[in-house]
């Protein structure tokens, strides 16, 4: 039994509210349940140096939570002078998510940032905030085709992540806080839509996995990413 | 003539949206136009070290940009590894304007942090904050005399702030960014329900100004802080 | 009564031993008291990036303590790897207070860095350091214009910064330490020869203060202004 | 074809050097094939302060590569004064690793530091380094165990890691350097002896990968796995 | 011919001003022709760590020049984030030198910081440091027997440091900058009164040395040190 | 008698095995006794910014130990965000010891960074460094000659660097932790084969020492440095 109620294959309500900021180039505000991130997209001009000359552009995502996001208030990365692990492991697993839908080089010399700032978090911030990335980037790339900076659209299909965990012996979908703080396994899955994987990720909190347990968590992800991806769709009317 | 149109003493729509965060003790998102400011109210029981043992409490701010608040995207200051002297400047005006309105003996031992993260700027953002963090305060404050933590309400007195400028020779209230950006003189004000004065700094930008046009904003400060004080009495029904 | 018997309009004696150091291009050692500031004025070719190519120059200011200038003995910012709020508030309102009498266009692409470390504090430091800037840098602006490096005197005027606050209910002019850690209001104003202001800060720390407070502080900083004015000119026969 | 010649479920050489530094408790030099680790265990009395009074032990990982270890030199992260997320990356999964199959209790409050800095890079320092600490690790425990520090044997399994990859198509075990660059996926497994995942981490760099893909990943890490558990147990004679 | 006029054996005027500050508990300022060094020793009741318990105290220097003491402005370590290798290789030597003639015992739990900071440069800041150091550590501790918190003098002896070098070829006494600047070798002695030595240290800048040019410097800086160990005596009439 | 049984101008055995690391131009693994350094060396073609356009190159160099090359271990100072000051003392002394044996007019344009990694301290790890860092440079500059990037032999000699001190009363060559940590005084000489000093220090750690006991110190390290040349020699063949 779920702390939420849920059934095993149950997520949580996801909604997606675009053009949250007015500066930003794309952007929305995701929420997985209680858990919220704002996302956007910010297209500049100037690309990394190592891609300098090679006509490619380049995604990059990062990532922080706002101090009050979660149960107890956590000291901001700016005063401690330094970003934690958890927070840099996070930023690259964005920016590699994306980068695994986009063509860098119809992207042309533009590089898009994506920030993912979480205002509330209840579980799963990280897999909700590729998901509302891919929102913020989709937008973002609308209005670089729309204006004519691009003439390509460089996005190659959808891509969404999901958590997934072995829970009191069960596997469930999209783990909230209470279920996340105590899972045997922790798993986030990136997907592509179509059916193909950008990352796996399991981990074993309390007790090992195996093969069949995997494949449970990679079925439940299918399920999940579906519906995220359907939700993408609808907010971007794409 | 403003480049919103505004008349020289009118100010733009407030909206303060409390409980916009579940854990935070106290919460809302406060909007001037288009400025728009999440602010958190964190209870804890520790106390900083130089008023262990006094039986008081204390009350500190802290302050953030998210990275695509304005119209360019600006780096974050997690990832340079330091605060900037701005975001410094701010943090101790808002501990300070919230600590006026303060009894800290009252409070007893318990720290509140108010946490300022500026969703979208438009100007006003350091005004703004202040205002909303005193929402955050008075709903976290609540709490603590409904659990029974506290007795006494240690709260004296409403606090907010407004921003006023000199641009193009007129005095005008509640500066956007437009007007922020080339204004001859930018004051902002913390003022405290009842006349007083909790701050006031007045910053020549392009031309020197002198007593009478001082004057003038604090007029100025005094009729938009009372649409502030009402919009905050609104909000936590006080 | 104040602490050291001093009339509440009467300033400590103001002494400018200019040409301290040998290798600036403008300096002086100024005390207010028993607060001593060494006050450099750095003269570079080199300009801030953002002002490249527009044939116009800069003023910026840095400021310290030596760390046993106070009563104990604080930990070197230096060691500690970071400048400290208090410290980047000051050195913003350096810099913002000399270029308000600064032409920057007549001083042509040159930076000049105002140095201002402060050798014993008693209060005031950061008003003894403006006013000691001003005179490092004329000194160093007449020797550009007398090597010709500019053809015309950039600066337009004098400035110069005093404390005033309230003290035991009495409004009193240049603080010294004793009066400045217990005092109910704290004032700098930055005013710049001729009547303007360039700075206005006025901060409550025991109690609100109102307009005639206010007012009544300006008063002080005018009378106690004319005095560094007369200083200043004597310094540099101007 | 490989660029090593080796077929696609082919090892490098595996070699285990124990004892190689005379102060750590537990120490050994790991090569695969040209990549070398140097590991040690060092253990402490101290516990980290989220422990303290639980009678529980804690095992955490550290990981940097020698500037020269690669084929142009890296900046030191000492000298940069951060380490970079890969390396926070990696430190986490390592520290992850070995909890896996340590009880923390019967470990008593000591804490056991694995390091494993990177002699020489050639592809997989991440799955060598796990590998080589969890023969250090042993050998510590086992002084634990003969000096009558702790009474039962806190280890519960052996735990070993190896990377895989799809190179030019083909899913191949243990990748170098050359293949780790030009691969479409790139997969790090760590295994429990006894068939069981600790840990499935699966990037796709080139292109997306699928479920089967993932599949043949897994069984070329059960291959590779074997091997490395073979070397751990003649090292450690266990 | 050396840059100044002087012989090679003769020292540049030394004059020492005690008491330049008033809060620390012993101060200086010392001049080696025109290097300024204002050295203040403060004296704290809390000791290092791992001094607590012994009964022990500990003397300890710190080090630093302001940003133009010297030719062209350097930049502000405090700004920079962290302190120079020079500037921490000065510190060290600061503390060891000053330690040599203290018996840590006799100083009881006491931690004195000894502070020098350069107001101006011009060869030899390092060596004006430790003697100057002296006589504030001298001051404090005369405070220290007369206030009867310590019952025993723990200053064992005078030290004081000197700078030599091989200039154009020529053995030379207490360097300038514009000797430092080109010196073929460059030494810095730290000598104790009495002819014991606390700390030599000589190095090859342009053209290597040999033992009978190290034996020459170190006559020169016999000779200089005797002339610094009479200025400390009348400073501070020991 | 020394804690180890050797005569007091007995060294302990060195061994040096060249070409210890496969990517850098150079590199060896030096050990005194148990004291083991990897000193790698890197030819790079930037030059620093100060050097561009004069046709010379620099030689610098880099220094770590490893968490656990020590008795204890010791925290990472990557970790810490800093480097200590004796690590940049150390460095420091590196590169000024080796560019004294080398003609950077006949370097030409190439930078080479001596990096050594201390893996096992037991006393002399800056001596070890510096005997093994020329080692790899020779072996580095082999290589530029022979690729014809260079056309003259840059070095002009060897260099060497051991320790001597004085151990309860007597004075001992290569000092072991043993000694080390209870020597009266600790000096550090380079030596430059041919007779000639790059750098002498020696610091009074218990008691002063006089210029006898210097110089016998001085004709230890000259035995001492002999049989560093000789292994030297060997390694490199020449």
């Amino acid at each position: 039994m779920r702390p939420s109620g849920r059934a095993p294959d149950e997520m949580r309500a996801i909604t997606i509210e675009t053009g949250y900021t007015k500066h930003a180039e794309g952007s929305c505000l995701i929420s997985f349940g209680e858990t919220r991130v704002l996302c956007t997209a910010s297209v500049e001009d100037r690309i990394p140096p190592w891609l300098r000359g090679k006509g490619e552009g380049w995604v990059t995502g990062e990532y922080s939570m706002l101090p009050r996001a979660t149960h107890t208030r956590g000291q901001r990365e700016a005063a401690k002078g330094k970003q934690s692990g958890r927070t840099q492991e996070i930023q690259r697993l964005i920016g590699r998510s994306l980068r695994a839908v986009v063509d860098l080089k119809k992207l042309g010399e533009h590089q898009i940032t994506l920030d993912c700032d979480v205002l509330q978090a209840d579980g799963g911030t990280r897999t909700a905030s590729i998901s509302g990335a891919w929102v913020a980037l989709r937008l973002a790339v609308d209005g670089l085709l729309k204006s004519g900076a691009i003439t390509q659209d460089p996005i190659t299909a959808k891509v969404a992540a999901i958590s997934c965990g072995i829970y009191k012996g069960t596997p469930v979908l999209d783990l909230d806080y209470p279920e996340d703080s105590s899972a045997d396994a922790d798993a986030n899955f990136v997907l592509i839509e179509g059916g193909k994987i950008a990352e796996a990720q399991a981990t074993a909190e309390g007790a090992p996995y195996d093969e069949e347990g995997f494949l449970r968590l990679l079925r439940l992800a299918q399920i999940g990413c579906a519906q995220v991806f359907k939700a993408q769709g609808e907010a971007t009317r794409k």
